[in-house]
């Protein structure tokens, strides 16, 4: 038999992969799980995106312009000025989600053995991209006791070497609900400037920023235009992951050019999702006001609840709709399947997502678990209690 | 300003990139320009695929599973085993187009450096996807003169090295329409097993063989089900190339748990064009009985009407919607470049595809131009009058 490659075979699983089985095995059993452990949201996607697929008028299902048709280009171009990010539809390329917006910028500034600087913990599916670029993670710990705020500025010096190409941030990340301050932001641009890097921020969750903080782009800094790479998706701002459309957006001509490339191998990005993104444009403020209305309630009662756990520790997220809590035990994965297995409260339990998998260091994380708050207040009260109560009597 | 990947700078670009100026200045001067360049059929896509998202009746779009729903691959599975091929859903990966199948395969089954052998011509994107990948192709030359076929395995022996991991192949081919035999495929059946590397195919033109020849799958090959990887889309299928829905498909376990991974990392396939592909499956025969009897008779007055230009070449199509052309002439580069900037008749001129582009051993086919007879008999009549006209006149 042919083997598979050493690529393949490192390729990670996703942190809550192993999981599965068992939470399969509690619906098996007729146990109700409350889901903290994903981020697929539960709140409606804007009706003038869904309608807009419905009165389509294609008679051929056609390709668009590799970057993405000119219309929701230029649209998108206004979307950000709007959000003082001042650039054109020239300035974009649409992509099949975040995530090929990812695969793009690594393929653009980076070759093989290459390094990129990410402070952990980090979104996890930053690994499958970085195996599969073949290029290699650096991880500068920011810690819980801190919110997960930017590790100090000499820690990313430390690491650098011939071989560091660009620093990836998430902004407002995910898994922490951290949220950078301007001067975080312009400490990053100093440092990659100061060493010729590309700065990566993925930054999907613009729009989840909470208790009157505003969003501070990598793109509002003029002096790293050159530096600078924004990723972005319609995912979580409309709540349409399924769409699969997201983009990267650069002002430098170069990125933009080579990214392009990339793009044009794969032809085109979806198109019935264009149009349900183009339309998304047209959601009202309205919604979104109505959108952190309800995950601030969520974020207030889940950090409430939580804090009401004994031993426990919680980093306050100011955006986005995760947070990391550290726990009492030893081994979160263990715990989590135990949750599953064998724990259950009138036949309900919790599925959580154990944070080993979103550090990068081996040995680091590994009695810290993330919570996603995208279920409804209710329930979030009841997966919090069920988690109260299991650790009353989890033993590891 | 931070430099560029070598990978990046090394990101091939579109044979026909270069000549889209030239085009957009003949639309300017008010030319109609026949596009005999593009793999964009106008064919309409079946009304069932279209009309399935009209009435969807989703409230939020979702993820689906990173492998696709299980409805959907359940009813491709359906669909192969209709057409010989014996797959369950568990041997079927759903994909962003054939693009991402094809990069998921090459990931899967190979490191930096690592070598996979391509009969050339071959399908342009192809080269990005392995500089992408950071993998090597190795050409073997197919020849016009053969109408392209298979060339001797001898000379794919020749040509593995221990870095030599498999064998692609697109049947029916673009850009050559070939149609490989099921001794053809016999043959590459016995190499790989024999020197055991996988054997890719791209069969997204599976649909299009004429002439009552049926296609034979490498997946009908029970020997080397361990090998064997089939790339699929439902792109030319069903004249859906915007849905950018397509699969890979092995019955090698650790080649679909491999691919998963690179699946999981990206999260999901786009979910409208999953529910438009699932309809289109049940596309009655009749569909595909008007679109093939459409384009034999488009490829029979192409190939009538070239050959009645002096001093041309053309390997007649079997399958899929394109040949190559071997013309009187050096420069295929410039020659479709004159044609855009200085040859029109009564303000009509054509877009070819120089064929170079197409081959990896640098020289080869430079007198050759690939045309997609993807216009409709007027047209393509009148398109090839203008080629014949503009030879006349030609001079390189």
């Amino acid at each position: 038999m042919p083997r598979i490659s050493n690529k393949g075979l490192n390729m990670p699983q996703s942190p809550i992969r192993k999981l599965v089985p068992y939470a399969e095995a509690a619906y098996k059993q007729g146990k109700t799980v409350y889901h903290l452990n994903i981020g697929q949201p539960d709140i409606k996607t804007p009706e003038i995106a869904l309608d807009a697929v419905k009165v389509h008028s294609l008679d051929i299902l056609a390709y668009t312009r590799s970057e993405g048709s000119d219309e929701y280009r230029n649209k998108i171009a206004n979307y950000y000025n709007i959000h003082d990010i001042h650039v054109i539809k020239d300035d974009i390329i649409v992509t099949t989600g975040g995530s090929e917006a990812l695969l793009f910028a690594f393929g653009t500034i980076m070759d093989t053995d290459d390094e990129i600087i990410i402070p952990e913990p980090f979104y996890a599916n930053y690994n499958g991209f970085s195996t599969a670029s073949g290029v290699n993670i650096v991880p500068v710990i920011s810690k819980i006791e801190d919110n997960f705020a930017l590790p100090p500025i000499e820690e990313f010096e430390k690491l650098i070497t011939p071989k560091t190409k660009a620093i990836l941030i998430c902004n407002p990340g995910n898994p922490t609900g951290y949220l950078y301050s301007k001067a975080e932001i312009k400490k990053l641009a100093s440092i990659v400037k100061k060493h010729n890097l590309f700065l990566i921020s993925d930054e999907v969750y613009r729009e989840f920023a909470y208790d009157g903080a505003k969003h501070y782009s990598i793109m509002q800094e003029d002096e790293i235009a050159e530096h600078a790479i924004m990723i972005d998706s319609v995912s979580k701002r409309y709540s349409m992951c399924g769409a699969r459309i997201g983009c990267l957006v650069s002002k430098n001509k170069e990125v933009i050019s080579t990214a392009l490339k990339f793009a044009q191998a794969r032809l085109s990005p979806p198109t019935l999702a264009q149009i349900a993104s183009e339309a998304a444009l047209q959601t009202p403020q309205s919604y979104f006001d109505d959108v952190i209305i309800e995950y601030v309630e969520r974020r207030n009662i889940l950090i409430s609840e939580l804090e009401k756990i004994e031993g426990i520790k919680v980093a306050k997220p100011k955006g986005a709709f995760y947070c990391i809590v550290e726990l009492p035990i030893k081994n979160a994965d263990n715990f989590a399947q135990w949750l599953l297995e064998s724990f259950d409260i009138n036949g309900e339990t919790v599925m959580v997502a154990p944070a080993a998998g979103f550090y990068s260091t081996p040995g680091v994380g590994l009695n810290q678990i993330r919570i996603a708050y995208v279920l409804n207040k209710d329930s979030l009260v009841k997966a919090v209690n069920i988690l109260k109560e299991a650790l009353k009597v989890y033993k590891d």
